[in-house]
């Protein structure tokens, strides 16, 4: 099932995405309520084209906070040792988890604002867990129960400050950082789906993976994270890239590929 | 002014705290609203007496994201590389930001929980600044308007846990590491604002400054901060511990005291 969120006339509304079979098109059926927590929800009755006019996919949650993974792919730990020269050529043995704030959620082709403070600002295809349930102290077997579904992110990162930013708190933290989308996918083969990446209408190879190369799994993560900090419905955590990253530039189209889940495509513009 | 958030039968306002010159005692005089952002807040008609039954102040907000200056004072950024041996014995030229999520926020009286992950939990006094208005590229000269007020803050962090974690996000961003309170004074000395803790009824001087020491000042710091992200009513910067800091085990009474503002009081238990 896809749970989109989106905005037509100044509403902003969920929506299960749904395939009409008569026309072949997907439609947006528009629920009342927010469809995380224990809140229901129901149809409203309406359902608008997903392409049609004045409709606008938007980030699917906004989380009250978004934990991401450093190094969760042995090929990426390598790249970043070996290629960008960062310590640490493998990966940490325990996960090392940075944060971005609800501040830095944007969502499908939502402008990505290259900041004047950077020059080198990266893109990171990964895929993304969000949170249905309360979780605190869940243990591996259980975490799955609290999750919602997976939707797909670019995890933005100004790799030239990341030396002087031990925290990453400006380097993965700023405005625009976190494009999230197209929707959450609640059916995914998350033990081996494929991440891939475009840029400017053609593949990037180096930057792909498949999520059956995680270091940590899902489920680690989730009891990693939920045994420090408890995790509320609509918290997003980025898995990890899996292999190269490379610069994005003023002009520059985006797009990250989950299979299963869809594409999330953004448009890299100037800070004014 | 001083601006507090309590509880009272099951129902959270908003209340000013003012002193009835008849009795002498503080009284909560309870406001209709959010007192942030541009909402208007009027007076319920109530007022429930400071001490009262029933009565107990809350986090004076719950912030969507609280960032903290590491090493903000050359007396502590000494004693963090001479005593602690922790890396960078000047305070750094740049500013250093960590962040804390909203689940680590408590308030007055509320649990310090120490976690089972570690055995060095630390306390570290400061003024912390609540922002009133969304600052997105303010000016320093401007940054004073978009601060509704100040409250004080324990930036309790898991000493032990550092090194290993880079980023701090569980050394410094665990649930309960961020009390905050007893409220939001808005009328603050905040360029030269003593900062005292007592640790189980006894003064601990060397954990004690004044903000006159800060090395980047506020309104450098609102200025900085809001040059990445965009600070939302209610967020809340944390100024930096100005010298020593030291161990809290389970059953120490921690309070926090800044000049003008008040006491923040907090008990450590351990976890379950």
């Amino acid at each position: 099932m896809r749970i989109a969120r989106f905005s037509h006339d100044e509403t902003v509304s969920y929506a299960f995405v749904q395939k009409d079979e008569a026309d072949g098109k997907d439609y947006l059926v528009e629920l009342s309520g927010y469809p995380l927590g224990s809140n229901p929800v129901s149809p409203t009755g309406q359902r608008f084209a997903l392409d049609g006019e004045g409709i606008r996919l938007l980030a699917p949650v906004i989380p009250s906070k978004v934990y991401g993974l450093a190094k969760n792919y042995e090929a990426h730990a390598e790249y970043m040792g070996e290629i960008k020269g960062m310590k640490g050529v493998h990966a940490p043995e325990d996960m090392v988890i940075f944060s971005k704030p609800s501040t830095s959620v944007i969502g499908p082709d939502d402008p990505i604002v290259f900041p004047k403070f950077s020059k080198d600002m990266n893109f990171e295809p990964e895929l993304a867990v969000v949170i249905g349930r309360i979780a605190k102290n869940v243990s591996e077997s259980d975490a799955m129960k609290y999750v919602l579904g997976f939707t797909c992110v670019n995890d933005v990162t100004l790799r030239d400050l990341q030396g002087d930013d031990p925290t990453w708190t400006r380097a993965k933290g700023f405005d625009t950082s976190c494009p999230l989308g197209p929707w959450i996918e609640t059916d995914v083969n998350y033990k081996d789906a494929k991440i891939s990446f475009t840029l400017n209408g053609e593949d990037v190879p180096e930057a792909s993976g498949t999520t059956a190369n995680l270091i940590h799994s899902v489920e680690s993560q989730i009891a990693f994270i939920s045994s420090f900090a408890t995790l509320l419905p609509g918290d997003v955590i980025l898995t990890g890239t899996p292999y190269a990253t490379g610069s994005l530039h003023p002009g520059d189209e985006a797009i990250v590929h989950v299979e299963g889940i869809g594409d999330l495509r953004n448009v890299i513009v100037s800070a004014e």
